[in-house]
């Protein structure tokens, strides 16, 4: 593990971090040691779902933000790997910042949706009818498509003990992708697309 | 109404604007003039459930930006009110350029969600039991307070047929919060708080 050197500045106020840094953090959290790639890939079917769709590159500019305060570590695999890979861990440090933010007192804070197809609706007075509905079916579609990743990524946790609360955030989004495609259909027929 | 200037910079693509430019031009589409502060509430009151809850700063920024592309055109009330008010409203211009947007062919894209809850229960093997637990009671009572405030909103544009979109909006945010206070319940029983 790297041992990084935090300055007086970065320790005054480490734990005001944006949400996507307590995400990565998070990410580290669960058992194991991760590269950059393989968080992306757990981030595609874990927070995906319902906070965050990262780039790799916010993926790696998070870890060195970790790396810089202490947070996280990373280590480089020696020559008995063909290609050299660079794996990250969480620190003590890091899990009681973590457990810190979990733990603050203060409200979450409301969801934040956006849903520009319901901004197209809204202006419906604008828009050809057909098209309209032709958009309201295809995010039908679309949310099925995404339904069945979530059930896909259901199959991979299933019974795994330390995975208790991603699972049941799964089955959250699993219900929420369900009330979505509900939603979809019933704003089709008020649109009299039946 | 005044006529504001258009560079040949900003001609060359006036409509690749950010979706908050189109809302307010949005709200500018439906009958009648209107001020910023008047714009504001009514955001409050539509917008704000599915797409964007404006500050009323951002509210000036959009109207100036709008008023410099030709799009909308305002002006200042006479001696006969008390308050000087500036009024706004959409110019031919503005309104072919945003039936421009609301008919392009392109896809809507999907929602964009970021539920911070969801993130505080994914990472519950950080968090007290009790504290997650009534973090998701005051999210199901929070959202039982926002859906007060949806049907307020449709008592207001009932049967208005200018509002017939607007209204099909509602109806969706209505059932859309129904179902969001279903899920934060249904998760709750999943934690063991019933």
């Amino acid at each position: 593990m790297t041992n990084s050197q935090t300055s007086k500045k970065q320790e005054r106020r480490p734990d005001d971090l944006p949400a996507t840094a307590w995400a990565v953090l998070g990410l580290l959290s669960f058992p194991g040691e991760r590269t950059g790639y393989e968080l992306k890939k757990w981030a595609d079917s874990s927070l995906r779902f319902f906070y965050w769709s990262p780039a790799i590159s916010q993926i790696y500019a998070e870890l060195r933000r970790l790396e810089e305060l202490g947070y996280a570590g990373s280590r480089r695999s020696g020559p008995e790997e063909a290609r050299a890979k660079r794996r990250y861990a969480i620190t003590p440090r890091g899990r009681a910042a973590l457990a810190r933010w979990a733990a603050d007192t203060g409200e979450s804070g409301p969801p934040v949706l956006k849903h520009s197809l319901l901004l197209r609706v809204w202006l419906g007075h604008l828009a050809d009818p057909d098209r309209l509905r032709e958009l309201v079916a295809e995010h039908a579609e679309r949310t099925l498509g995404e339904l069945a990743q979530v059930r896909a990524a259901q199959e991979q946790s299933r019974d795994v003990p330390q995975w208790a609360f991603p699972e049941l955030v799964l089955k959250w989004s699993e219900r929420q992708h369900l009330a979505e495609l509900e939603l979809a259909r019933a704003l089709l027929a008020d649109l009299g697309g039946v």
